[in-house]
């Protein structure tokens, strides 16, 4: 147990809100190894923050704490809680839906909901808009110095009692796959879809193929156009667009070096599908 | 004593300058903590940057050690200080001006200024561009890692001495406060004044009631509307105006999950006045 | 031997790419201390890359540990290397010309190519585009915490056979020197050229001389004005145009508190040439 807290949050580097988070870490143990997910979530895009949580958590070792603070809700009476998962990470959060692709994709064995007395603040009253510093990094804390154990927290309750955002299930068909494009990988615009490399097996392609990709969005075809599997951008041209499993193993499409979502303004989210066809 | 050290400069973290800071302090001590408070400042804004200190130093444990690096005026006859707060944090700094509501609202009981010796080139000449590197994160280093003392910076000089920028006293009248808009809360959008919740509560108003905000650039009016005065951002609908207290228990304006500064064009600053009005 | 860790790569802070990369650094061994260049580096641009690491990879203790992930060509067969500089320095990274201006300016003693064993999903197959993670991030940690020696990265190959990106020899003539825009100080706009503080004094200037400088994109002239040579920005009026020497020794261009790159639309790199003239 090395006392790992890592933070995520929609507050950007650009002023004093995420160091004012790390400062008070520290104050409950100096001795806390502090890092970051990201603080680059869009404003209040609870989808986002749960898709980078899949994304990143999996790969830390086993008992790293993690606050995300994504909060459009602070100062209603949403829940906060610290949810385990399979895998053995602790996450801090409002109880907003950030859990959704953990508890689907990774599991989540236990939540247990915060109690009031970890409220740093909650005795002198004062500000109620920045749980982020005043419960979530105080609560985090606390947990990854073992000052306090799970047990701790606060009271469990059922993992089917937290808020999950509706995800669609993937269609599986004998000519065809229907997904939807959870995320970009922001900065070289590839789509992330929902579907996984087993799923994509069940078609039986190989390297090297053309396979038919139509994207809709809010059932509006928006792209239709046959692309290369590959196996890595290697594999095509410069400029070329390719069909390739991602590094969480489930397919994904991009231009190598180029942008595509850019190329042909493809957003994430539910309302995005993409279909892949063997014609 | 844990060996804290603080960055804060307007470099971005773009290219190398900042890891360059962080490698010359690592060789002064490699068992140094290194942290970011932001590098974002916006180039040459020295309020910003004195507003950035005073948002988050006060959160950080006492004695940890903080470098700030918005220096324009790099090569001219600015000193270079370290500056104790009343609450027992290290600033090490440019004399520009960065100490401003650090002093101001919480307090400043010693001020040093930092001996030649401490330059980390000083014998070998070359560059004369870049004291964050070769000058202030040696010194913030140094001090930090134990090997020098407060008093081994250099001859202290009177509190009084240092460079303040101008600030306006906030006005309390019977039905009206005026203040200034401070700074931006920039991811968010919203207006975070100089106007503290003991002086707002004068007025008398309760959570629900309907507060007249005026906001004035330069004398010119801005904005003139009614905002609901609540608790949190759960108070008031989605897109709908707030005013609150703020994580400095200062009085904030808001619109919840909108940006309340690109849609009204509000910047911060002296210039920008706000009033809270008893109508 | 302090276990330090330092990543760069084109991957930006937006998503969870560079924290996937932590996560696994900290797999190896979670006392490892981790820390960033830079993110930021343009997609694709090994050229930046290049330059970065030159930019602050001297300055950080000797045996520090370096992953650089610029990896336009994951997947193919360009080698997978881990370099030691002559200062002591340890750079993990594709074999793609990222080493250019460190094998150029500081020296390349030892270069072995990364053993397959090293790749830490080598036995599952599964995704090929992201080495960062699997590859680099692994092997840097395993090699940063003393798990394995440089030895047993793999085998030695010759340091010249590594990849160079073309880089121009600067000219020096009597009465004028012709050097390339190496990089802007991106934040500030400031010109950093390849012509170094020796071989400018050769031209005889004193500070305050006005210098004649040409700039040139693709032999296009771009830029041709007199500028003042001063020993640092305080020398010259704000908004005044200055050259000075900068942090790495070599000349540089700036307006003071201005930004001289977008004044002109300068941009870095072979086919942007400039000449100081003696008149």
């Amino acid at each position: 147990m090395r006392k790992t807290l890592v933070f995520q949050s929609d507050f950007g580097l650009v002023d004093g809100a995420v160091a004012a988070m790390y400062g008070v870490s520290l104050g409950v143990d100096e001795s806390l190894r502090l890092f970051d997910l990201t603080h680059e979530i869009q404003p209040y895009n609870i989808w986002e923050a749960s898709y980078r949580l899949y994304q990143a958590v999996q790969f830390w070792p086993e008992g790293t704490v993690f606050v995300s603070v994504i909060d459009p809700g602070v100062g209603s009476d949403r829940k906060s809680v610290v949810a385990k998962t399979k895998l053995g990470h602790y996450i801090v959060t409002p109880d907003n839906g950030t859990l959704t692709h953990l508890k689907l994709y990774v599991g989540i064995t236990e939540v247990r909901t915060i109690n009031e007395g970890l409220h740093m603040r909650s005795t002198v009253g004062g500000s109620h808009t920045f749980h982020g510093r005043d419960l979530y990094a105080n609560t985090g804390a606390k947990l990854a110095s073992g000052l306090i154990d799970f047990e701790a927290v606060g009271p469990a309750i059922a993992t089917s009692e937290i808020v999950e955002l509706p995800v669609d299930k993937v269609i599986v068909e004998e000519k065809r796959i229907i997904g939807s494009i959870d995320t970009l990988d922001l900065r070289f615009g590839s789509l992330w879809t929902s579907i996984t490399q087993e799923d994509f097996a069940k078609l039986g392609f190989q390297y090297g193929d053309r396979v038919e990709v139509a994207i809709r969005h809010d059932h509006s075809l928006v792209y239709n156009n046959r692309v290369t599997y590959g196996k890595s951008f290697a594999d095509v041209f410069v400029s070329e667009q390719i069909l390739y499993v991602n590094s969480l193993y489930r397919m994904a499409v991009a231009i190598n070096q180029g942008n595509f979502a850019k190329a042909y303004s493809i957003g994430m989210g539910r309302q995005w599908t993409i279909e892949l066809i063997k014609g």
